[in-house]
């Protein structure tokens, strides 16, 4: 596979020649920090400073006007004061410059004065065709072309192999400084700033199609355009990992919302859904973001969970076994031929069994056969070796006796090194070879499972989603029109009549119960006898949203008789709790048997589009949080695999006395609402809670539904 | 409060002279190490080294024999082969010397000739009134006494507040490095080896005494004595924090259960049922037990959960915000007040709203003082400040200008100190003043959390179990002991007939429905009639405990016929289900009108004793874990917090359309079942399942029971 690169953007990845606009020479400022670092990063290209002060700079002239700059120059690098960046940038342009990189600060981020001074830009930018990275931006970095076009204070850290990706410059050069302690290299850098013109998403592609990269890290607290994020990091992820630490968490605030499906849903469960789909691995701290980052870019991707642990004491080894456990994998069973090699190489009172401990005594001979006996055992997908410091030998030399063997595996290998001081040589030695290395056995532990991740991700089938063909699309767009053009904007929408949303789930063949409206007791006893006996009734109304809180239902009604006075219960009732409402009369619904009720929702969300929700349902479904979620619409893969994301998918299956419901038929139903959800954004909320799953082969029915549109 | 401290332990905290048996003149064996450091240490006491041979050792008199050595001398250390150590042992004991750490390996973790060996050693211990720290394991060190009785290279650790006791000598000996580099400072360290005599829960109050002490942090693989410990650490907790890395977790291995509290318990659940009580918190990685052991040494305890971030970034400060939020603590709520100060001293870009956030041109003088601004707000409890490198700045002149405020507050405050290298000035002088500083604020956030664990803990009120006094305790001790006396050893005991269950539960008071065991179908008609229609009716057999898995439930019966028709349907199904099984008739019940439906259980933990658990019942607790435990007997406080860990509990008091339950009568039914299983060992387990709660006032029904027994 290749990756699509805009050609716009090969500038800040290739420059012929860099224009420095606010070179300074006052050692003080950041334009001869930039400078500086221009130069001293051996960068091949031309350089140029520019100032209007002119004069010299390390050696080289400076311009006083960018129009006097000679070619090649195909990258600016603007670092002035906010107010006189339009007028450079507009020059930028006229020279004939395509690619902009705006240092300065005092934009957006300082209040509205500064957005409007970075609007102009960005309409200048548009109109002299200016691909613009920034403002209010660190800058990038190249440590394989060389490149330093950033003002931090050198040595910019080692070349390696480790992309990473910021929309913080703090987190970018605290990132910097700290690689450079843990002697981590670090392939292409790059601070977004204000993402005036370049986002998160545009710089993917042209980073991972980079030879030296082999992982990208992402420190994000937003992505720009949801789809397009999914659509770029899908296409990428399955050329090289992506992982990102999101934060922003909780900053989403409250908005208010109608149903469970807009309550539990949120920001995150869509960032999760859409980092599932692209295969995008989330990291919960920095630590761990580039604790993986360095398992994914040196290790080979395990063909399973199953993994041998290697040690020379028990305690840690009895660590490691929790930790592989906690992080979904498994202690590998040894295979007999394992377990004869090891004990040809060993001492009689060492363990055989997984973890394989080699006691204190250990050499470093006695490490690297074990290891390739247990490389050699089919069943051991991956090996987590603990080297704590050692009576009688040093770390160093069971490093030097381990690398050829983990060199030569087709297997990941990752060291738990345990102290600190005594370690440094091994540490060294490890680094050095491009072998991961951790100072504890849970760290080591949890990069195992991310390669793990890693391959099924890779594994998965490139499914596109199903789309059923018998959906009456054009139906539902007008049942749809007079509500979405009634809604107030920039509010919550309204809710639709209940028979319009049935309508709408028969229009997309999600079947419901026998039902109808009934405006009078007499026309609800007729229904209801057409319907067969016993029937449940609910109040008609778009403003009660939760019908049972206020006595609008009537269950196990058993003949006309009752049916007619039912109505009246529940009108009276629902008058007294919501005088103001409007009352269309009572849904009367065929009873259905029982069954395994789950809920199914979907919503449309600002960031990422439509969503899925699968989940327990009922009245508690907002206590139990048995719940997961999908981008609409759904693969078939995606489908089955939110099903056993949850409780009430997997016990679909049946479980003790529960017996199995229709699975294959609440799958289809979702990936239809799915569907529903995806062809209409207007659909702000949609759910159908409980979907009554029947007997297998005997289908699903939405009992209780509900469904809101914006304009 | 003070703690009980041991005598015969005096030797190993403060030994007036030592005897090291195994001193070695050739410095490849540990016996020459192990000489080393006692000399180099700097110990105050007398040394003695004996061994056959005699001689000159760093220019001391090598005894020949432990009788020769002369006073004072009351701690033996030995460092012999393990065949030698008996012998050896019992001229320690003809000496008179009553403390002794025997460091040889070769015992119990050898295999049986080993556990022999040691078993000899205890004999003698006892014999002669030794108390016998090891053997296998490293020794001990008091770093301001002080004292390395180790054979562990040097330099030992730097003095601290920080006391570590390890069931594994290598973690030990890996922490100590680490803590080296790390420069953290340990005053106890403790390696427990075999606790062939000596364990873990024997050293907790002597090391806690210890002035220089601040917190316990223990590697644990197990205890000993389940509620033994659980005192001792409670005691000591009150006084001390004890924070607790426990491994094991899935070591436990599977054992046959019979009911859902059984198979949802697993020893994870006692230990932290037993650390919750205790008070010790539970750390999940190495890491965190000495980022929160920092925090805990060093800082003021919150008085509640609203922390105040600080930064000079924004990217970071959104980390922190989130990190606090995942930890359980919020965002302070800044005063008006608080907001002006911050406005004086800040320029007008700077946000002045929780995260406060200095800008990047951020002066030592502005951190200091928007600190102080912080540290006054009464709705602040805590501060987590954030310093990414700084353009203008070193961190070094920031931690300068901090470090007062921060000494002179009564409010806890950490660190995030993003970066490495830029930054080792500032870790100096932070580590120097006692002020905990992490590289990245989730860590911080992490450690704030603990802090405030820890006062709510201390805030928490020493309550004693409630024992209740109508029980009929002589009358349970007769219903079971048949049944304990027929239970087989080492199985998994056997299961009670429902009918003496319910006998229990009329004993301990714990309310049933009306009920009775018929014989015949006649039988079963004339106990529903007299119980009241409609009824239940359930297969009665200890053999089968799922009963309606296999047909042997009826519910709502509602005539004597269909009673007596009923009889005979649930007697086939479960002679077809199980043929060989006894069956003694069929239980007749009185239905309950619907309530919230709870389940409450309890069992024998080997370790910990008797335990309850609490959550959804239902045939659906295992797939839902919607479960929480606790040690029994329980107190109100315990009983009420175990209810609110849940899902089942927190709805009790209602929730949307789902009335409201009767939280009382189920808090009494759960301290009465916890005081049942507590007060009878012989219980291996008890479990309600539905018990039914019905509304305020109207009390619980144990609606299906099943228990064994164990001999």
């Amino acid at each position: 596979m290749t990756l699509q690169i805009d050609p716009s953007l090969h500038p800040f990845f290739n420059p012929k020649g860099i224009a420095l606009i606010g070179a300074s020479t006052d050692p003080n400022k950041l334009g001869y920090a930039l400078a500086r670092n221009l130069v001293q990063c051996n960068y091949q290209g031309e350089l140029h400073f520019v100032n209007p002060k002119g004069g010299t700079l390390l050696g080289r002239k400076i311009y006083t006007h960018i129009l006097e700059v000679p070619e090649p120059v195909d990258l600016a690098i603007l670092l002035v004061p906010a107010i006189t960046v339009p007028g450079l940038l507009r020059d930028v342009g006229r020279r004939g410059i395509s690619a902009a990189i705006i240092g300065s600060g005092g934009f957006r981020e300082v209040g509205p004065e500064g957005a409007a001074l970075e609007e102009e830009c960005v309409a200048i930018a548009r109109k002299y065709h200016i691909r613009l990275l920034g403002p209010n931006c660190i800058g990038i970095m190249n440590t394989h072309l060389p490149l330093d076009a950033t003002f931090l204070p050198p040595p910019p850290p080692r070349p390696g192999d480790v992309a990473f990706i910021s929309q913080s410059g703090a987190i970018l050069a605290a990132v910097i400084d700290w690689a450079r302690g843990q002697d981590l290299g670090l392939s292409h850098l790059i601070s977004l700033g204000n993402q005036a013109d370049i986002c998160e998403t545009d710089v993917l592609a042209p980073v991972a199609a980079d030879v030296h990269t082999n992982v990208l890290t992402l420190y994000l607290e937003g992505v720009r355009d949801g789809r397009r994020f999914v659509r770029e990091a899908s296409q990428v992820a399955r050329l090289k990992p992506i992982v990102a630490l999101k934060v922003g968490r909780f900053a989403s605030g409250q908005r208010a919302v109608a149903s469970h499906t807009g309550a539990l849903a949120g920001r995150e469960s869509a960032f999760n859904a859409a980092f599932w789909r692209a295969g995008v691995i989330r990291a919960e701290t920095s630590e761990e973001m580039f604790d993986w980052a360095r398992a994914l870019a040196w290790c080979p991707l395990p063909k399973g969970r199953s993994i041998a642990i290697l040690t020379s004491a028990g305690g840690p080894g009895v660590t490691a076994a929790d930790a592989l456990e906690i992080n979904g994998m498994q202690l590998a069973e040894l295979q007999l031929e394992t377990v004869t090699c090891l004990k040809q190489i060993l001492p009689a009172a060492a363990s055989l069994l997984n973890p394989v401990d080699l006691l204190a005594t250990a050499t470093p001979e006695q490490y690297a056969a074990s290891l390739q006996c247990l490389l050699r055992d089919d069943g051991v997908h991956g090996v987590l070796i603990i080297l704590p410091p050692l009576p009688m030998q040093t770390a160093g030399a069971v490093a030097k006796a381990l690398i050829p063997v983990i060199y030569s595996a087709d297997k990941p290998v990752v060291i738990a090194l345990m102290g600190e001081r005594l370690i440094q040589e091994a540490i060294e030695h490890f680094r050095a070879a491009h072998i991961p290395e951790y100072r504890f056995p849970e760290r080591a532990a949890s990069a195992l499972a991310i390669l793990a991740e890693r391959a099924e991700f890779l594994a998965r089938p490139e499914e596109v989603p199903q789309i059923f063909e018998d959906v009456e699309r054009e139906r539902v767009e007008q049942l749809l029109a007079p509500y979405v053009k009634a809604s107030p904007a920039n509010l919550e929408g309204i809710a639709l009549p209940t028979e319009v949303v049935i309508q709408i789930l028969n229009a997309y063949r999600i079947p419901t119960q026998p039902a109808g409206l009934a405006k009078t007791k007499d026309e609800a006893a007729a229904l209801a006898e057409k319907i067969g006996f016993p029937v449940a009734m609910k109040i008609a109304s778009p403003a009660i949203a939760h019908k049972s809180d206020i006595g609008g239902v009537l269950l196990n009604v058993a003949d006309p008789l009752s049916v007619a006075q039912g109505f009246e219960i529940i009108q009276r009732n629902a008058q007294q709790a919501h005088p103001d409402a409007e009352i269309l009369g009572v849904h009367v619904q065929r009873m259905l048997p029982e069954g395994q009720d789950v809920i199914i929702g979907g919503i449309h969300d600002d960031q990422f589009g439509a969503l899925v929700m699968f989940g327990s349902g009922g009245v508690e479904v907002e206590g139990l949080k048995d719940v997961a979620f999908a981008l609409a619409p759904l693969t078939d893969h995606e489908a089955n695999q939110i099903l056993q994301k949850t409780w009430a998918g997997r016990k679909l299956s049946g479980y003790r006395n529960l017996s199995p419901a229709d699975r294959e038929a609440t799958i289809i139903a979702l990936k239809r609402l799915a569907q529903l959800v995806a062809d209409f954004p207007q659909i702000s909320e949609f759910e159908i809670n409980p979907l009554r799953v029947m007997a297998p082969g005997e289908g699903v029915y939405a009992i209780d539904v509900r469904a809101r549109v914006k304009a």
